[in-house]
């Protein structure tokens, strides 16, 4: 057993909602600030030096003898801390809990790195306060402005500008990490796999090889509102009912180009029982296997939509909201895993993560802890003791590897 | 030109949102103080006494001279002066103030009156925060139990209790009013109308025939959240497929049964874009001529939203959260109305009024306004200054013939 098992329950308690048993961990919100309190704990308990970068992502540093100046070339592991609205307890926190794991897996071996060792939780991952997705990892790397980060909005009207200074961050601070490429060697983040590969194939761990391209597009349907009861079909501009074609459409288009999409945000205006709306603003999450596949989904929906609407005499404005290009992994960090790791599942996932924001930059593995259900995002989520351990301790033998050379 | 046109501009500030120009007076709230300081002060300028019944609705009250102990037999006339979201002006304020109106009409005339008048404002009438229509009318007429409607709760989980409490209303107060059959002799309610038919007769004013039978229907689909990019479409049990389905289906069923019916709000959980959704709630308004159109057309919905829901492998649950039987408003006002105004259109509508509540207890009749684009329930909601006037007295001539027979 590693010190996994007796690190993974002090996470429990925080940011969980006691009706749904799901979490709501989001950046900047009094439970992030409690994820990062804890994170620091787990450094100091370890002698790590805790740094907050730029775009408030925390890295815990454990350097070689001797070592002076900035780190550079380091084993980097970890994920992120915050959830989507009533997630799971895996998706995330696995991978920086495993990091610790690792870490003290390595120095009970008595290993002496020859090269920094990073655990880092990317801040703001799951993009559920203020809309974009890896948004701590996207600022370091350069592939978020920091202008147009700033003056996103959560649900209540707060900019991100307002939420970092209102928790003592300075929103100027914000921006690419020019040391970033130098600094890490390698960057290997462990996950909670979101589907069922594993189960199927009746094994704990996978090495992942791609990320499927994805993308978020708001679709804006606007009618007319007007009473529910009084107003006669034929003078209806009624936008529901668009959005209620376009998201059969959605399943539809997905089913054709064996992508998936889906409308899992609706904001309804003015939402009273008894008014026509005036507008249906709703969030397609697609993705699929390569660039033209997605491209052929989106544009199909965004047409189908428009003449949804026209047949209702309503509108429709799509807009993306972001784009992720297709990611994949390198070759010599996975030939390197397989090396280490043995014979091991290769898996694709149509999930966004940190490691493939960095992947632009530096190299970049990823290991996958099989998941009995596949749920994820769902208070439901789940992984096994067992597996989660078999994890920690193959990401050890990863990073001492790697660190020994 | 009555004191209508001087009267109506003092309500125009009154709980208006800056962004949509629409209304949001929701009961209890700021706005609906403000609007009861309103109402109270023009009675107290017109020397009328005001009464706030135990549930809240209000009550102008012009006494014959002499006249003591309670009022029995009175001219009733009124509306009400909250707004469902984003609301237009007309929608109940009309009727209020052109009460207030026919008052000053009737006294400039030397009107004596022989049974008392009241100028009345019912409370909660659009059920905008607390989901339950005519709420004021119908905790007074008996139709509402006082336990349910305190148990009520709005978007922020606050009860009808609570909000009545904040504002210094005695919750246990609330319940039937046994001595409204005999105070009220008959209520006439004046409403802008809420379609298109005087507009295309080309007349100002229409007593009022029929309310349509209505209701409200909760659908809550319920299906199981998962990670929007990593859950295969096989795997997906998406409530948000199945709600679609039941828009377009609604919609099917209406043209059917020559009726209307109306997805307009809508509550989403998780409501995450990169969720497939736990939850899908939705509040279906329906309406029909007749009680047994109105029953097929449900329960012919509920049972494609069970199918619907079955393909999805997902559940729906239908609760029918108010219904309202046909009402027939009486042959002896409405003859009444006709010797007084003329030949004047006849219409029946299918939006729902205190008046359709009390026609249970005492006599009732409406009046309906031209309303030229038909639009209601939308800060476009119109009816011309000329309109408002005639409307206004008409309702005048309808008093001081009641009055003084």
């Amino acid at each position: 057993m590693s010190s996994f098992t007796t690190l993974w329950p002090s996470l429990s308690g925080i940011g969980r909602d006691g009706g749904t048993g799901g979490y709501r961990r989001y950046a900047w919100t009094p439970a992030d600030l409690t994820l990062r309190e804890w994170f620091t704990d787990c450094a100091r308990q370890r002698g790590m030096d805790v740094e907050e970068d730029r775009n408030g992502n925390l890295w815990a540093w454990w350097s070689p003898p001797g070592w002076s100046g900035d780190p550079r070339g380091a084993f980097v592991t970890g994920s992120h801390l915050d959830s989507v609205p009533d997630g799971g307890a895996f998706d995330g926190p696995l991978g920086v809990v495993s990091g610790f794991a690792a870490v003290d897996v390595a120095r009970q071996r008595g290993v002496v790195p020859s090269v920094p060792v990073a655990v880092v939780a990317f801040s703001d991952e799951e993009g559920a306060r203020f809309g974009v997705a890896c948004a701590g990892s996207r600022l370091s790397a350069g592939t978020l402005e920091p202008e147009r980060a700033l003056a996103l909005r959560d649900n209540d009207g707060v900019t991100l500008a307002e939420a970092l200074t209102r928790q003592g961050r300075d929103p100027h601070a914000l921006g690419a990490d020019p040391t970033l490429a130098d600094r890490v060697g390698v960057f290997v983040e462990l996950h909670v796999e979101q589907g069922r590969a594993l189960d199927e194939l009746d094994r704990p761990l996978a090495i992942g090889t791609a990320i499927w391209p994805h993308g978020r597009w708001r679709f804006s349907f606007a009618g007319q509102a007007n009473h529910a009861g009084t107003t006669q079909l034929a003078d209806r501009r009624d936008p529901m009912l668009a959005f209620a074609s376009a998201v059969r459409a959605a399943r539809t288009g997905a089913e054709l180009h064996e992508a998936v999409a889906t409308f899992g945000r609706v904001r309804v205006e003015p939402n009273g029982t008894n008014a026509i709306p005036s507008h249906v603003h709703a969030w397609l999450d697609a993705r699929a296997a390569t660039e033209p596949a997605l491209e052929a989904l989106v544009e199909g929906l965004a047409s189908d939509a428009q003449r949804f609407a026209a047949e209702e005499g309503a509108t429709v404005e799509v807009s993306s909201e972001s784009r992720t290009p297709v990611v994949e992994f390198g070759q010599e960090p996975r030939r390197r895993l397989r090396r280490i790791l043995g014979e091991v599942p290769e898996l694709p996932t149509a999930a966004g993560h940190d490691a493939g924001v960095l992947s632009a930059l530096v190299p970049t593995a990823m290991l996958f802890v099989r998941n009995p259900t596949g749920i994820s995002h769902s208070p439901a989520e789940h992984a096994e003791e067992a597996d989660c351990e078999h994890g920690a301790r193959a990401l050890a033998e990863v990073l001492i590897d790697w660190v020994t050379r």
